[in-house]
């Protein structure tokens, strides 16, 4: 039966006995976590071998053009590196630059970059401006949210759809406001709604016309081979699309390897037209004299190529996908028989993004937290952490056991019961 | 006979010879570089045996409070790594931050953190300011002035002597221009002048008094430990100096293993009073979810603790004291006898500077490069690449093997004799 269908002895009823199932699985004392999206111990376990890969035995520590990967140089990357993630990515490797160990280092560093000089070194540095705005496709990623916060850049609310952000909306938003300076997409199984963007946003994408020149596209790609199924969403390649436009400067992709190796020492890496990473690059070689080029060798030579990387996915989707079924197929059973929540199964990602009835997902965090299953903090998926109803809810099942994900689900249906039931009753 | 003394005759019969000689050596086709301070393959040697301290097999990829360094978390470091540091750096493990590969790197960082946000979220960003101003004593290092320079920070230079930078200089400056906001500083085994700053230099720097209330030093200890006697330099701890007149905000202190392990692949980190910690932590949180935690395990683990790290050094003294002795004993031999160069033999560090007669350094950097021999640019020690008396040379003495450098100082000291006999007959 619907809840909406439910009328107020049947709604009191329900949140009765809900609430005696509540207090019976808080006094287990419970300890779970599905915050954030964190690859669980036996996914990282498959890259053990990795650390193997640059020995002290095999005198292998040269890149394949015989740069010694433990001396200094090397500013982009060691051209094996390059190799792998350039396929990875869909792009040439004279238009990758291989970095450190954090995308999201590489996100703000170019942000950064952009207020104290400028995209190009001819617009102006973006500081100049009396004020900046950004283009926020929401529900989120809250750390790219977190960066425009701390930079004082003015965030605007973009809705997603199915199909990706709402492309009428951006058109008109750039073409108007010169002071837009980008926008945040994570176009693959984005973060958290997993839904990757269409052939015809990714087109539209690349055929915008801002009036900003300086407006940039940062394509957080984290997800592009972390499939969960055997027909896995497929992308069109914003930067190829861009160059039938002659926009291909108007993009910066990144990505990395922490949900493929290791999330604490991975590889990160970018990708942009020539003329961007030739222009980065006479900042960078300002800002570092290299990245650790030996990381960057341990990840060419354990995957190989491309083929390596997606066996390794293949392993990670073994581990994953069960948790996945977990937590949708307890949504699947106890949510929507009652009608008070929408999701999605999605194809790929780490997160499963979930909508309570307006008005209820902080109510439901704070049931959980109660209970003992740690939650992201509802908002946390919109810019200031303001979702305008209260609605959406991040869930990230990768890093707990299936077993503590089964115990941890029970108690967020039981919350979203007990939440969406109050809400319902208020106004009976 | 001192060159001073030989009449025009003298001089010319001079030339010639050395003419001819340099024409000879030319005739080899050498390729020989002295120009980088970057470690030899042989030192590079000495940490390979680091690259299995976190390995697959003993499954011993957790910090000692736990942590899996794997995995995402722990944003200034893991403890096993401050702790390492600390000693080395004389400063408690609530004042260390762990980061990446390069400390140059964090440098950048810091400087950019405090042009967008300002040194402590209260004092003006310093790009609020119409122009600011940075101390250089100089010679220098090349790489902290290419950061001055890009960020657009006027340098104004100030002499080194051989107990550190001019002082009277420094504190006359600080207290009277408020827009003065940074002084570089390689307090010990400085680059390339291989001095170590005095205790009476130090007690200065702590006690000085600036008027720009967010003036910060920026105490580059790159080569805290690299000495290269059994009598090595000593240098007074700046931070608790500092904190004896309560001007503990007032110093940044870096360091890294790019010189002890891998320059390609070491640990960089930054010190500095707590409350400066907590403060660049609440903006690096922003910026990254934190660094390869797995390389700082394996320096950790490779080192064990500060006995460890000095052991590892004994082994590079070994490998690189002979080479600077190459060098030092051409210059003896070479230049001395004649008056036309001065230098001092440095306790320890990467560098040998090298003073030619007024003028001479261009030239003597552009025959070397012409017989084969790569020296760091004449003037690159100096603010904006300008020695104002065209003589100071850097050389690197730890990339080539013993025989090269034997060959390299023969056209070096050739180069010197003409230069220097060319710029006196220009007087006579």
């Amino acid at each position: 039966m619907l809840m909406s269908e439910m009328n107020r002895e049947q709604l009191e009823n329900f949140l009765k006995d809900e609430r005696s199932q509540y207090e019976e699985y808080k006094s287990l004392g419970l300890d779970l976590n599905m915050a954030r999206g964190k690859p669980s111990s036996e996914q990282l376990d498959l890259a053990m071998k990795m650390l193997a890969a640059v020995n002290s035995y095999d005198k292998d520590y040269k890149a394949s053009d015989g740069t010694d990967c433990r001396n200094y140089g090397g500013l982009d990357g060691i051209i094996d590196a390059k190799n792998l993630f350039a396929s990875m990515l869909g792009v040439s490797a004279d238009e990758i630059i291989v970095c450190g160990n954090s995308s999201l280092n590489i996100m703000y560093d170019m942000i950064a970059r952009c207020i104290i000089f400028g995209v190009d070194g001819k617009q102006k540095p973006w500081k100049d401006y009396e004020k900046i705005k950004w283009l926020c496709p929401a529900p989120g990623y809250d750390r790219h949210f977190a960066i425009c916060e701390s930079f004082g850049i003015e965030m605007i609310t973009v809705p997603m759809n199915d199909e990706g952000p709402d492309m009428d909306m951006i058109e008109k938003l750039v073409e108007q406001d010169d002071t837009i300076k980008g926008i945040w997409c994570v176009p693959m199984y984005s973060n958290p709604t997993g839904i990757t963007y269409s052939d015809e946003v990714v087109r539209r994408f690349a055929a915008l016309k801002p009036k900003a020149k300086d407006f940039r596209i940062f394509w957080d790609n984290a997800y592009c081979i972390h499939h969960l199924t055997d027909k896995p969403d497929t992308l069109l390649n914003l930067l190829d699309e861009c160059k039938k436009n002659g926009t291909e400067d108007m993009v910066y992709m990144f990505a990395s390897t922490s949900k493929i190796t290791f999330a604490g020492g991975g590889v990160a890496v970018m990708a942009a037209s020539v003329k961007n990473v030739e222009y980065i690059k006479s900042l960078m070689t300002v800002q570092t004299i290299g990245y650790d080029k030996i990381n960057q060798l341990r990840h060419a030579k354990f995957f190989g190529n491309y083929y390596g990387l997606m066996s390794q996915m293949e392993k990670h989707r073994a581990i994953i996908a069960p948790k996945f079924d977990a937590v949708l197929d307890a949504l699947d059973s106890e949510i929507k028989p009652l009608g008070i929540g929408e999701y999605k199964r999605p194809n790929g990602g780490y997160f499963i993004s979930f909508n309570t009835i307006d008005g209820c997902a902080k109510k439901v965090v704070s049931l959980c937290r109660d209970a003992g299953v740690t939650l992201t903090d509802a908002g946390a998926t919109y810019p200031y952490g303001k979702d305008p109803h209260d609605s959406n809810i991040r869930i990230a099942p990768t890093l707990p056991p299936v077993d503590e994900l089964v115990s941890a689900m029970k108690i967020f249906v039981c919350a979203v019961k007990i939440a969406s039931a109050e809400k319902m009753l208020e106004s009976k």
